[in-house]
């Protein structure tokens, strides 16, 4: 049944990479102001596609912020089920630049990976479901099943207004189930259903001291240095070993079941070290590298500034200093409480002297879990296992798709997280990449699975 | 005597003005290595003005980094004595300019005082010499003693390469006493002499810890952050009582006397709250903000920088953090062993899964202190009366002039530290600025100084 789509891929493989490095050339920066026009390309480009495939009620929904992609396929009948695909179009910003082998928007192949931003996270995985729908309807001229197609332009900042719009819209979006690929596989070529998600939330610190920078000298014993204000805040939350110290941030994390840990430690996961270059692990105190990833709690500062960072040296007490912070979260553990929290570990700990003022992150999450029983499950793993010719491991990752937690709440539908990229891909880093190896298994990968669940 | 030359300052008052602004203009900012041709050009501007005025054997001395000015006058013969000028041309940047009032290198006059960079430290007090110069030469035909003036482009960079220049030209630069107008008064026409200043030292530290950013759900849990490895370090070597907890840092450090702090205590110093803007002060515990600043070692972090300083979002565990520290230090300190022990702290508290790099600053100096009885200062105590119309004030600051320790090592002369700065001054920050009544006043100190101190 789906054999001439498997050939249609195959023979069309160098005119599908070329278009896909078509849609990886346009710089879809959401968090960059100055990328409006490229990210109204980037999903003028999935418009142009899906008219070309033969979808339906195309539609480019404009949000207040990036425009959302919306498409119909029909054609499977009444009596098919219906899916509902989420991807999303918008990248990470590219910056340091200098640290990039090839310029990240214009994709080049080396040692059997296409490299450039977005590649992987989402770009790629969302252009092969593209690729095999086109593949059933030249071949077949039908897709096993029915379609809707929501690609959204906020991912990288949070999905900001995608709620709003699956909220406002729910007849628009409803299906039978649901699919995401915008996540990875523990290692290349190995098949891997994620049935676990962290769940996120963020804020960000500014700690004033002087109303202007001061001479050192002068001032120097007698007004508080924010930038060592803000460390002693800081170091104040997470220890050095790796326990965050902001009271009742543990409270509502369930405890990791002798069985789970079974389970992580059966997965073969990488050697971060050598995945990272960084001279060893550090992890949460009793817990494994690959425990805290997948199953526990995490605390990071995702950027700092104050003062000067210019040429030379500077004798000065700043004005301010500033830090970035996100966590992800487990099972149990409500975003807005979590804030709450750390926002009164800072004002406890914030020393005379200054003033402190919090931005809560808009953006938020609950984590994800679903029980790897489902039959649309099962049939995501023999699909797997049958394009990947290996056995389909199940793992809960650290990373935090927020439209999962939302797919789930609004619509309480099953939801399929098929991601196929690898360890290595350098996600939101500089060398970003995908293996071609999941981008031909993962494309026969999803022409099974169509085929397998048009029954469902 | 000098009456004369004080009309001739009065007169050409105007003038004078102009020609400061067209030094001020300059954009000398040493730091800055786009700012070679500023640098000569105000290299030039002096150049062309002790040409003007009639000094002889005058020199664009070139050195590793930027010039340095040198002039002689030897008009007042043998038998009078020889003062050594120092001074500096080169000014700290500007950043950030959207702080500031009016363009640093447009000088604007705004309630009694004259608006730029470098307005106060130092081309300001360097023009006011050599304006006091050209008043004795243009009605007495001389001056009352003999000058060599040395103006270096490298103060707010270090001094680099001055320390060699003095060593390497002895006879050159030998004068019977150096008079070195480069601080300030403890408030607006509060005749100041300075008899202590404090030494310097820096360090900056790089944390590095995956070789790459990371995505923060993937990794997250298994690697070290090193923005917070930094903060950890960072916030091991102050604590909030403001007490440097570095071992070994106060072992050299002198008692506070009780006669020294009555003298700090009589000093009517500025309200730091006010002048800074910041809530409160705060101070080494067991000193106050008086003693911290005047007598007691500090430490300070310049600048920090690690991750994502971007708009939005972005979920890293950054590759790098850097942070730039300088140490204000007092009599019996020694730079190069504090520098010494802030390494063994640092490499000491570094946590694992990072390496950590040190750069030591070159720039140090020991800290410099005189007794207030010579006969050099005394004279200049009256000259500073006579001309501000109030009691002279002796005391100590925070502030780092390593030419002083040369001087005194190389030399052994008597050191005369003549500010005419303002603590509204803001050195180094955004809106510096200088006092008109400091520019009239002080030229008329410097007339009456050099006719006082003529048959020194």
């Amino acid at each position: 049944m789906s054999e001439q789509a498997l050939a249609y891929l195959k023979e069309n493989r160098t005119i599908l990479l070329e278009k896909l490095n078509e849609f990886l050339s346009i710089p879809s920066v959401s968090t960059d102001s100055d990328r409006q026009q490229d990210i109204h390309n980037a999903a003028g480009f999935l418009v142009t596609y899906l008219t070309d495939i033969g979808f339906e009620n195309i539609e480019k929904k404009e949000t207040a912020g990036h425009p959302l992609v919306y498409a119909e396929y029909n054609g499977a009948g009444p009596d098919a089920p219906t899916v509902l695909l989420y991807g999303h179009y918008d990248v990470q910003p590219a910056d340091p630049l200098e640290l990039w082998d090839s310029d990240p928007f214009e994709p080049e192949v080396r040692k059997g990976r296409l490299f450039a931003r977005g590649s992987s996270d989402d770009k790629g995985q969302v252009f092969m479901h593209l690729a095999v729908f086109e593949a059933y309807m030249k071949t077949e001229g039908k897709i096993p099943l029915n379609v809707k197609v929501c690609i959204e332009g906020e991912e990288e900042i949070g999905s900001e207004n995608l709620y709003e719009m699956l909220n406002d819209n729910k007849e628009l979006f409803k299906a039978d189930f649901a699919v995401i690929s915008d996540s990875g596989m523990v290692a290349d070529n190995q098949p891997t259903i994620l049935y676990g998600l962290k769940g996120f939330t963020g804020i960000e610190i500014n700690v004033t001291g002087p109303d202007h920078d001061l001479h050192s000298g002068i001032y120097g014993g007698a007004i508080r240095n924010p930038i060592m204000a803000l460390n002693h805040i800081l170091s104040s939350m997470k220890n050095e070993e790796e326990v965050v110290t902001v009271a009742g941030f543990y409270d509502d994390v369930d405890p990791l079941t002798d069985e789970e840990r079974k389970l992580i430690e059966a997965v073969q996961g990488e050697d971060f070290p050598t995945a990272t270059g960084a001279p060893e692990t550090a992890s949460e105190k009793g817990y494994t590298a690959k425990e805290h990833t997948m199953a526990r709690p995490t605390f990071e500062i995702n950027g700092i500034y104050g003062g000067y960072q210019g040429e030379g040296t500077k004798t000065i007490i700043p004005s301010t200093a500033t830090a970035k912070i996100t966590c992800r979260l487990v099972p149990g553990q409500d975003p807005e409480k979590i804030q709450q929290l750390l926002e009164n570990h800072i004002e406890r700990t914030a020393p005379s002297g200054v003033t402190v003022d919090i931005k809560k992150e808009k953006l938020s999450a609950k984590a994800y879990k679903v029980e790897p029983t489902n039959s649309l499950i099962k049939k995501a793993a023999n699909s797997y296992t049958k394009a990947f010719g290996k056995e389909t491991v199940y793992v809960r990752m650290g990373g935090s798709i927020p439209v999962v937690e939302w797919i789930e709440e609004i619509y309480n539908m099953p939801i399929v997280l098929l991601g196929f990229g690898t360890p290595e891909d350098r996600l939101h880093s500089p060398n970003e990449s995908f293996p071609l190896n999941s981008f031909d298994k993962g494309m026969e990968t999803l022409v099974y699975y169509w085929n397998e669940v048009k029954e469902t």
